[in-house]
């Protein structure tokens, strides 16, 4: 049973402005400063674990050539572009039945293109026992993160009894809390942060689909025979846009009765915000943290700096703030006010 | 008599860093993006009351190409260039000694080429009254600024008996002032600021640096054959280093028994900082003023912006700042630092 890997690229990152923009979104952007992509390390983690020939990229129709580019050696037939964004299902049901007519027996990885893990040895051993999990049967696991703060950006599950070692039957999924909440998760323990990356054999998801998503499942099934052929994407474009938005959670996850949930410590962040890069971005003694190699910072503070390498940058007297240039467009805002972003550009 | 203008451009600008840098210094830059240079806007605010072939300019060696470019039309053998800085006394005797060769009756009015002045009919109004004055005799002019605060950043005119309706005897030179001095000037009146702006005849400002510069004399006379001669750079690069490095504050205002200022009033700065620039420009209702045609600004206030028209640019929750871009290069710090920019750069 090969391995199949398939990244979510379909993400706008409106909060990232101006770094993220809606023509070159987070996931294709060096965030971190480190020279790749948040979708070429995502890629890259999996080195090891999936062929390059087992690597699927669910993305927009328009970000189709920053796919290829950035993801070199891919087989074009595994870029999948939906014409319109319908959430998360139809998109992980397009690729399962397109993954299931290549390799019936495929086992697969969902993975959001733009998260940030730090201990890529704990990912990679926490992959391979998921699928030594899903390998044995119809299984919907999903990777629960070992929350290390009580965090009210990130959606919650609960765990249910033991299953197996180190796995347990998914009790339920919990929205984001409020904090006096997700203290108490904290404290109670059992609960994990919901991450989106889901592990499964084709054959289940397919399954699970039809049962609890049966609109969307029509679809594919018309849009099935076009797959792998010249009309596919004239298909898709035609018959994509009639599925159901709904997120793969509330269609399959929350009714499912077989999902599982891993708990996991990668250190992973879905990279949501700016605060979140400020956090696990290495910072100086006066808690900047500066993603640019030519910035002078004086008597400034609690900043979080991302400007392209070689820009030549002195700030002074500056606190807790953003400060990022991308593209020629310059914000400088308070990291407290990072949530409003995306009201101020276009 | 003919008038002639010589602007002074060997500045270098060190506290308007990013904008000015020593390559382009400020004079040579739109600090007010208003479509004109500093050096342009002292040239065009001439315009009427001097013709193009009698305006000279004194500059650095490296500063040739910029003035030439900026100011079309001017006589190359009017752009005179220093090949090392000696203060403003040996830079206004090569212009005087050149000129006197070229129109022995010549008229002078002396410009620094970076101030600005907001109110251009006063200013003619002024210069005109002040050549009046210089045309009947040996006069050594300075025009004072009236001052409208109790600025300490300026040098202060302390005026003697009215000579004739609106010109006194010069008194003294004041250095710049403490707050409490300062505000003593302003209440007792009969102060103005030194505005380094000159005018005389050319035999009037020859024959007082005889009298009081005798060493930098000499070293003109020594030039003076060359002058107009293809050896002329030459001679000055070998010779005018060796003039004594004095300002002609020094040098002569302070020791003539000629000296005369002129009060006026024509929304003079000398735009030293970043400060004044803020004073002087267009403010929004919170006191931000700011430069550039492409900047929002968000709960922001008092804030001095300058960056390139078209440089998309979100400013929130930012107090009391400077923030300008200038050839990629990007300052951010606090107003009230402004003295120390030219610690933080080269």
């Amino acid at each position: 049973m090969a391995k199949h890997l398939v990244i979510m690229a379909g993400g706008i990152g409106s909060r990232f402005w101006p770094m993220s923009t809606p023509q070159k979104p987070k996931q294709f952007i060096d965030i971190t400063g480190c020279g790749r992509t948040m979708i070429q390390q995502t890629f890259d983690r999996f080195d090891g674990i999936i062929d390059i020939d087992h690597v699927w990229v669910v993305t927009s129709a328009s970000f189709k050539e920053l796919v290829a580019e950035q993801l070199t050696g891919i087989n074009p037939q595994h870029i999948l572009l939906e014409p319109c964004m319908r959430n998360t299902a139809p998109c992980v049901a397009y690729v399962s039945w397109k993954i299931q007519k290549e390799d019936p027996e495929a086992l697969i990885v969902v993975a959001p293109s733009d998260h940030l893990v730090m201990k890529t040895d704990a990912f990679k051993a926490a992959i391979a026992k998921g699928f030594e999990f899903v390998a044995q049967g119809d299984r919907i696991l999903t990777l629960g993160m070992t929350p290390t703060r009580p965090e009210t950006g990130y959606g919650y599950i609960e765990q249910g009894t033991e299953a197996c070692p180190g796995i347990f039957n998914l009790a339920a999924f919990r929205e984001k809390p409020d904090l006096q909440t997700a203290i108490s998760y904290l404290e109670k323990g059992g609960y994990t942060w919901n991450s989106g990356m889901f592990m499964w054999s084709a054959a289940t998801i397919v399954e699970e689909l039809r049962k609890y998503a049966s609109q969307i499942a029509g679809v594919m099934d018309q849009i099935l025979p076009a797959m792998f052929t010249d009309r596919e994407q004239e298909v898709v474009n035609e018959l994509f846009p009639t599925c159901e938005k709904i997120s793969i959670d509330y269609a399959v996850m929350e009714k499912t009765q077989v999902a599982f949930v891993q708990p996991a410590e990668f250190g992973w962040s879905d990279l949501g915000t700016w605060g979140s890069l400020h956090t696990l971005t290495a910072h100086d003694d006066a808690d900047n943290a500066v993603i640019g190699d030519s910035v002078r910072m004086i008597e400034a503070s609690g900043n979080m700096v991302k400007v392209p390498d070689g820009k030549q940058v002195v700030i002074q007297g500056l606190k807790n703030c953003i400060v990022s240039e991308h593209n020629g467009v310059l914000l400088i805002c308070q990291l407290s006010e990072e949530q409003r972003i995306k009201e101020w550009h276009d």
